[in-house]
């Protein structure tokens, strides 16, 4: 393209641009909130526990009172099989696997893991973040004073080659961030092969863990999931269960601020990790694991309630990927993601692009993620990707917010072009 | 009595006692646990909130929703009646008030207050424990390696002289653990003196904080309760707003474990605290808020409540007393209180005995909460103070275990006096 015929797209995207400010919109597409439909769909929750149910657990303890620290073996059981980790090695909680990861990064840093030396008495501690990533994690470890370090992410998972290196010659690298499933923002999967090199790293911190945060293990959205290759089993296999920690939660498969998290570890581990729970705490809400088992009933339960949460996100994912393909397809100007599931995709535009595109987006009424957020220290190096979370407005909305969205990255990329 | 005169008592006790032995008994006086029937006092809040209800806060926020971190506005107006701190300066948070405890001196040894250094990293920090106390307290801080200083308990309230004295010297001196409405376990109410020396404290210390755990504010057991002066009002009028952190819970109001705690600060205490929390947690669960909001409508429905809690503890806590009166009063053996309210009734028996009698008990089939407990470290330096819980047992059961607490009582003392 010349430069008149760059200058003449920008005029006329330009205009497209101030019609759609005109609107007036206010749509959200920031976070992965759920949207109203979706929170309809565990009503049924709400009377399954009633003044008429049975309030005692399978061990005979009285769920309305005192007791049971670590979860009902029955809802330990259900997590079992989200998990893929045994049972025994897990502690059905309160209602926020984000509070039991705090929780894990801070008794670290207070008590520390394997006999060591508590992580904040061991001078400048470091934690690696695959990225584009979850912000909320990486905040965690830079609230806590660790030094994050950038790991690239692959469409196989993190650039293994690149954590290897890493975990193996600095003893002070301690620790992780993974979503291994449709991985908050990108969606993709970690292969068989990233699992199996997890399971078999030998970092030279005695002290160093895996977060292992399956957020999306059963968020499937076509008839083509993804598989991810059990870690908890692999590391079985390597002798390996020391390495990591697991979290999941039904924040987004019940109600989110009113589900259930848990954790899963080795026995190691969980010596540690309930020792410190058993000081924070007289043990979780009983009776929400109780209401939660009566809904769903077992692990097809959940697979069900699945099901219905994917036919009312499926289409919203479709329709992103629909006005990503139609509007910018072919042009040069971004690329992005397909996932199978999970609750984001995630947009490259241009180098030094991204801020200007939520900018603009912004200035016309759509609010998306910062942009650099899903980078440690809320900085993108290349100023390039944006998160798309397209859960909460309804499609006609997504699709509005969309078009605009395609205006703004074509708008930012003639802009930087013109610029040069 | 002479020597011959106590062997033949001894003797007739150890009878007695080998008797009750011979029963079987197995009861738990140990932990300040509700019996069923207290319980049952909550069953209509399992139907309070059910598919039928409104589900969004006054805000407007979707209660099954992500948002609003700090808790309904509704359910911190409720617990400022508890409370007596204005609802902007409380945060409505999860199950356990316990957990709050833990988080704040957490927050505090890994980021410190005031714009102090962490107190993990000012050296070998202090907590004052007012001893007797409550185990699981003294064990937070035991847990993050404070040193714990023991503070005698007197019926006003912890000894101010001491606490003056210790607070204002010693800027190593970090915090003190309080329950001052019947305390756990001596059941006395701090004085208005007390409170008023707490709220003009002038600690060396910067960072010093009264953890003012209030778990039994609204739990009275007679018609002449106790009444606590309110501790934030004085400090405000002292200019000291930083230095108290209020506590509070539903623990024993609805179901303990499913109930909601609160955390009250001044402004410069919460922005610390809200900025912990804010990567600690996506917030409390709002459902259980509002399920406590239908079920208790106001803070005279909580008044109301626990007025059917002392229907069913006021019998049991009389039981106690009229025991120790018929079985021990005027022998010299023990003395012990007679609180208007709260868990539990604290006994002193002779010095030496205490742990020998707990022990007794155990033997005959009766648990008690384990001699020392009430004291820093587990260790009674006069191996005298038992804590009695008498809420969980039966009426009928009750008195059989404190019929043979009180044998138990005068065998140690007589052992003791035997032995000399």
């Amino acid at each position: 393209m010349s430069e008149k015929e760059l200058s003449d797209v920008r005029a006329d995207l330009q205009e497209r641009y101030n019609q759609f400010k005109a609107r007036g919109l206010k749509l959200n597409m920031a976070r992965g909130k759920p949207e109203t439909e979706q929170l309809q769909l565990s009503m049924g929750m709400l009377d399954a526990l009633n003044s008429a149910s049975d309030l005692y657990a399978s061990t005979g303890d009285d769920c309305r009172n005192y007791g049971m620290p670590y979860g009902l073996p029955e809802m330990r059981e259900l997590f079992s099989h989200m998990m893929g980790v045994d049972a025994s090695n897990i502690i059905a909680g309160g209602n926020s696997s984000l509070n039991m990861m705090f929780d894990t990064v801070s008794c670290g840093v207070t008590h520390g893991f394997s006999g060591c030396l508590p992580w904040g008495r061991q001078g400048a501690v470091k934690f690696l973040c695959p990225s584009p990533g979850y912000d909320r994690h990486f905040a965690v470890t830079e609230y806590f004073g660790f030094e994050l370090i950038t790991v690239p992410m692959l469409p196989t998972g993190p650039d293994m080659d690149v954590v290897e290196k890493l975990v193996s010659n600095d003893e002070l690298v301690k620790g992780i961030w993974c979503v291994p499933k449709y991985s908050n923002p990108t969606g993709i999967t970690y292969s068989d092969e990233t699992v199996r090199r997890f399971a078999a790293l030998k970092p030279a911190a005695k002290d160093f863990r895996i977060f292992w945060d399956n957020a999306y293990c059963v968020h499937d959205l076509t008839d083509t999931p993804d598989q991810l290759l059990n870690l908890w089993l692999e590391c079985k296999k390597n002798g390996t269960e020391d390495l990591p920690v697991f979290f999941v939660s039904t924040s987004k498969i019940s109600f989110p601020g009113a589900g259930v998290a848990a954790l899963g570890a080795s026995d190691n581990n969980l010596a540690v990790l309930k020792k410190h729970f058993s000081y924070e705490t007289i043990g979780p809400d009983k009776l929400n694991q109780l209401r939660h088992l009566y809904f769903f009933k077992d692990y097809d339960g959940i697979l069900e309630q699945m099901k219905k949460h994917r036919k009312l996100l499926a289409p919203k994912f479709k329709a992103v990927a629909n006005k990503l393909e139609s509007e910018l397809g072919g042009k040069g100007v971004a690329c992005w993601t397909n996932p199978n599931g999970g609750y984001f995709i995630s947009v490259d535009v241009l180098n030094g692009c991204a801020k200007r595109v939520v900018s603009l987006c912004k200035e016309a009424g759509v609010t998306l993620t910062n942009a650099g957020a899903t980078f440690p220290y809320g900085k993108d190096p290349n100023d390039s990707n944006i998160r798309v979370a397209p859960t909460y407005p309804p499609v006609d909305e997504l699709e509005v917010a969309m078009d605009l969205f395609c205006i703004c990255v074509q708008l930012a990329a003639a802009e930087k072009l013109l610029n040069k």
